[in-house]
């Protein structure tokens, strides 16, 4: 199976980088932009078939690896 | 209006972020896991309520800005 994962700063964290974003699109002249957020997409194929299997194993992962759970959320997509 | 926008890198194009992470969960005892590719997740709100135009904006930013176009894809989702 192909498991696409999400990564975003949770609200209240600081996003520097979604900031420099949203500075360039307005000096761009891209008018009415705004809460400009940047994360992190990471796609990965897995070997397990079973849904609930795969998706727990992807869960394992974010928690140990891919994502920091003290100021970020992860949401996973099965396909 | 809300746009999600995801941006991957092309069929082809090196991804050596991605064989990093692929490393580092096989060296977590991750068994099964291939082809992991690494991108990015921006989220923006845009003022523009109609979805035709606030996707052509979004469209243009991807082009301008967001998104190489050379070794990239971009997808966008309104919501």
């Amino acid at each position: 199976m192909k498991a696409k994962v999400t990564i975003t700063l949770k609200t209240g964290v600081l996003d520097p980088q979604g900031k420099a974003i949203e500075g360039a699109l307005s000096s761009l002249d891209f008018a009415g932009v705004g809460n400009v957020r940047q994360g992190k997409y990471i796609e990965l194929d897995i070997a397990e078939t079973d849904a609930a299997k795969a998706e727990a194993q992807v869960t394992a992962m974010c928690e140990k690896l891919l994502a920091n759970t003290v100021i970020e959320n992860y949401h996973i997509e099965l396909v």
